[in-house]
């Protein structure tokens, strides 16, 4: 295992439309993917590029979004998760489990078309963290 | 304005030491810079590099810190801020106000020695932004 690229910082918000325009105006991002639904996960998602990474705006898909929760808490949105990308999802999990740390479910295909996981906050210091098999081709 | 890098996602916790720990032994990290202290931030501070950004570890430097309260709400850490990379922080200041943000404090040097600022989290929906001048030599 190597520490990967940080894929994309994940983002909760109430409103991805209101949250775009936020971007666009006060950072000046311009380069900024089409909203999509992702039901399975239950999250609408943007993405927004910076030269070196992403962030990932998400908005709950309806009301038992897994994000809901979050948004409750913090109305306004705020950082969710960080996202490294790993070479091969299923080896990730077995060093992450043979660690002791507490991977949330099996690999199931995130918003870029690959397997990712969850792993539990309690194991990085409070923080979300999803893993991502990085896509063919990145090589 | 044209959104810069990533520099790097702010990350408190109450131990720089336990978070090295967990970043290497979990997810392999094994480009980690020296933790070193910055009083007038009341921080200490340490990096630990992907391949295209840094999750800067923040640890109070006291108990006057300004991430103290963060802590004492999230015992265990968590996702403090994130920092994107402008080309010159005073014009960043200018367009940040002349677009209603509320720039916290005046530019001051930061983590990587360049001057960098705080924009109030309600400007970003509930996500604390740091904007640091792009060392010299990047380009």
């Amino acid at each position: 295992m190597k520490l990967g690229r940080l894929n994309h910082v994940g983002v909760a918000t109430p409103s991805i439309a209101a949250s775009v325009e936020t971007y666009r105006t006060l950072l000046g991002a311009d380069a900024i993917g089409a909203p999509f639904d992702l039901p399975a996960q239950g999250v609408k998602v943007c993405f927004v590029n910076a030269p070196n990474t992403q962030i990932e705006l998400i908005e709950p898909y309806d009301e038992t979004s897994p994000i809901a929760g979050f948004l409750k808490k913090n109305p306004a949105g705020g950082q969710h998760h960080v996202c490294f990308e790993v070479p091969d999802i299923h080896a990730a999990v077995a060093h992450l489990t043979a660690n002791g740390a507490t991977v949330l479910g099996s690999p199931r295909i995130g918003a870029h078309g690959t397997p990712i996981v969850f792993v539990h906050p309690k194991d990085f210091g409070g923080m979300l963290v999803e893993l991502m098999e990085e896509p063919k081709g990145a090589h």
